[in-house]
């Protein structure tokens, strides 16, 4: 049986980015969680949309035609296909220094994607 | 082509309770925002995962053995076919006097997802 998610307590038990961590799953797709600061490598996944819903600090998703920048309580859904960039933000920041250009969000893609291609700096999802 | 999603800009389009709005899909899921108040029915979904993420007030999601609360930040997801009942709590809360009692949360069913039964309080979901 599932169990009731704070998303903040799951957030204070790991500082790595780019590092999801998995904390609940929804019909076979999973919910993570990820710290990330800076920018990741361009991809895009054939077969599923990509969720995107920040919750601290302020991320850039870079399209090939347009960049959507996302703030707190900002989501966006990358559609099937569409390549992508994500960017966090160091704009100035009232927040502590140590989360600076860090980038808060859940992130919701089915279970086992990991389809970025050689050179990502992603690591596999843990379990959170 | 999907656009960015502000939640409180969505949010202050509408005050009806249980009336949820259409604010993205994602691979074919409804990723709803809603107000409630005061309690649902009892009811379960046979075929799909029901997830709920509290953005502001509280939530009790009664399930026949026990009740999971949820505040700002917390998320729950209830397995398919686990009878529920979401009830808006009622308590003492920092907050303006309009929306006491009031929870707003993300809540994401696969699209047309409306097997709550006859006699259900909730309204058709409505393009956000």
């Amino acid at each position: 049986m599932s169990e009731p998610v704070n998303l903040a307590e799951k957030f204070a038990t790991f500082t790595e980015h780019w590092a999801p961590r998995l904390v609940a799953t929804y019909n076979g797709n999973d919910v993570r969680i990820v710290k990330v600061a800076g920018e990741f490598v361009w991809h895009a996944h054939a077969d599923t949309d990509d969720f995107f819903l920040v919750l601290e600090g302020e991320l850039d998703i870079e399209l090939r035609d347009r960049t959507v920048t996302l703030g707190p309580g900002e989501l966006f859904v990358v559609p099937r296909g569409v390549e992508h960039r994500p960017v966090a933000r160091r704009g100035v920041e009232h927040r502590p220094v140590a989360r600076r250009g860090e980038v808060r969000m859940i992130n919701i893609e089915p279970g086992g994607t990991h389809n970025l291609g050689e050179g990502s700096p992603q690591r596999p999802v843990v379990e959170g």
